[in-house]
């Protein structure tokens, strides 16, 4: 997990984001607080290009408009081509056909590295069906730790039949392949009362697996403990009067000081990391 | 009041946002601040079905696209199918015709719980002419203390018309229905130096408006009072060195911190409300 | 310099901005703290209107859309018509053939009074082959003190050709015309790790000269100058834990206050401006 965060800082990879309109900057600045740079550009007419001067690819269906299940399905298909990571944030995906259908096309027709949401939006991507409250997961349906057990040969096998890595945030944090899993216990609850937290770690997630593109599931624990361990930094750091929005910028802060160092300690990483399954 | 801010945090209503791309960042935000949860979707592809799981509606008309009109109509009229409140915020309807455009159409296709702007928009919309400054009132049209005796009239017969709340935002804020009026004074200069202050307020009341359907009037005042605490509570907190950015964070710190408590005071409502007419 | 300022807390310019949804937040903030109004509309219903009614205009070409050429045209002959201030921010004018289309497209059809970006993005537009990476402005290709003296006759004829002022950001910040030409050294590193800053160094440079309309040149550099010292501000309040997020805030709040003294100094506009010809 080190090493995951030295050959970030090292390569400052160059994130393509086909994102939506609200968290778009918290995005980008959390790119630029990782250590990579962000590209924003989502117009038919370009986003080939812009994909194939970028690095890796973030996916995030959040305000979908008309055109967008083609021009992801372009950028997609062109980073797939070149080998560029590709991760898929499936925001809200069932809140309406519209989202179904955008996620359906691109599970149809990109290959994903990584496929992030909460347990109502994984759970929908793999055919089940789940209950919604809008892009947050309702409360029976955020994962906790008793339900692990339960779920994970049901996402380690959709991980294993979209050969792709599976997180899944919630109370604790999952990340699978079709081989190993892991829960994440770290974090703050002062994040869910952020907009975009989400969306945030999905565009590191991005960073860290573009960065690291040869241990993807490696690269993603690294990333979903980094998001972990800023929560409890910006939690640390509230005084009295401070609210919501003050964690916020001491979230990103948190992102922009963060060190091989602070993956270094192996205590840190046991704390963190209980392996669930080899 | 303070049953009305007790309602918002036991129910933490979904709010759809219909918004403009610069702040919804904000009012996404200034809504898990408060303790709603938003959620953004404006394409006219999934506007109804979005509508349909959320509990209320805000329809706010800044930076509006081609399909905005046809787009806010879907979901309006399906709210009020619904008897979700539906909130209007028209941001600088009177800067182009095609914005009076989109605002009359709405008018005629959609009952509003609440109406919310400054002076300018407010008299726009009910018909009359008025001076503008870009999407923020003129001087000479904000609405001042001196200016409401002769205003309310008008204003109340407007709502009366449109079996509305109207909220006028101003030096001082007006709250009327075609019964009673409440002029609330509260907030900081320093609100009008950020921006977004006034669809954060929209986003606000409708928050407040759909965990009190059944008080509108209450809940909208409960809501301005809440936001001009919050600006004095954000001006308290600000030190020499700090400036518009900082008072911004500080407002939805205000916002998030904010508890049934802070109103429960006797002398603080007193303060706040100066009861004009019944 | 320090009058360029005083014009613009006194005239309290309204800025026309088609902008990036990215950094729409950002930059309507910084225009309110620097004593300056935004208002944001891009639709081609109505961007003539408001064009209109407005004392200056943003182009700022980042995140382009289907009908940002048509939209930008119409907004900035009709500002030519009106002798309004227009600024230019071709945003990766080099990341793809539809930004270069749109990018020509405006340059062959409105005239600016400023044109500001990067290395790359400067040399893109004046014809010249560069290396990109992304949006913000390859390590080769960064400007730094030692190129000035091999590019300032190139960038001189392009500001001649265009009757424009030229704006160079970098690691030091060129400002020319064809006859005189400044070297800002000001500024911090940390301003790099912001999403946004040349978005929002364009905003300011559109509010100095549209309240300075007679002196482009001069208000360009005073608001370079400010954008600069805004960021030595920043950068001295961070305290150990504060990180990118927190320089941000720091940044749009030293905008918000800075005042005509900054700029009176005489020490302090000759360290910042080392005048390099005339």
């Amino acid at each position: 997990m080190e090493k995951c965060i030295q050959n970030l800082r090292s390569q400052s990879p160059l994130i393509h984001c086909l994102t939506n309109y609200v968290t778009a900057n918290d995005c980008a600045n959390l790119l630029l607080a990782c250590g990579a740079s962000p590209i924003m550009g989502d117009a038919e007419e370009e986003v080939e290009e812009i994909t194939q001067l970028s690095d890796g690819l973030l996916l995030n269906m959040g305000t979908p408009k008309n055109r967008t299940l083609p021009v992801m399905l372009k950028a997609g298909k062109r980073a797939n081509e070149l080998g560029h990571p590709v991760v898929f944030d499936p925001v809200g995906v069932g809140v309406s056909a519209f989202r179904r259908n955008i996620a359906n096309g691109l599970m149809n027709g990109v290959h994903f590295q990584v496929i992030r949401g909460n347990l109502s939006e994984i759970k929908f991507l793999a055919g089940l069906c789940a209950s919604f409250k809008g892009v947050d997961a309702g409360q029976e349906e955020r994962l906790t730790s008793d339900k692990i057990e339960d779920l994970l040969p049901f996402l380690q096998s959709f991980a294993e039949n979209r050969q792709a890595v599976i997180v899944v945030s919630g109370e604790v944090d999952l990340v699978c392949d079709g081989g190993k899993a892991y829960a994440i216990r770290a974090g703050h609850p002062l994040m869910a009362k952020v907009t975009g937290t989400g969306c945030m770690l999905s565009a590191l997630i991005t960073a860290y697996v573009t960065a690291n593109s040869s241990h993807s599931l490696l690269a993603t624990v690294a990333a979903v403990c980094a998001m972990g361990l800023a929560g409890e930094k910006a939690a640390l750091r509230m005084s009295n009067q401070e609210g919501s929005n003050s964690f916020r910028c001491y979230l990103i802060d948190a992102i922009s000081q963060m060190t091989p160092k602070d993956f270094a300690l192996e205590s840190e990483t046991e704390r963190l990391l209980s392996r669930i399954r080899i």
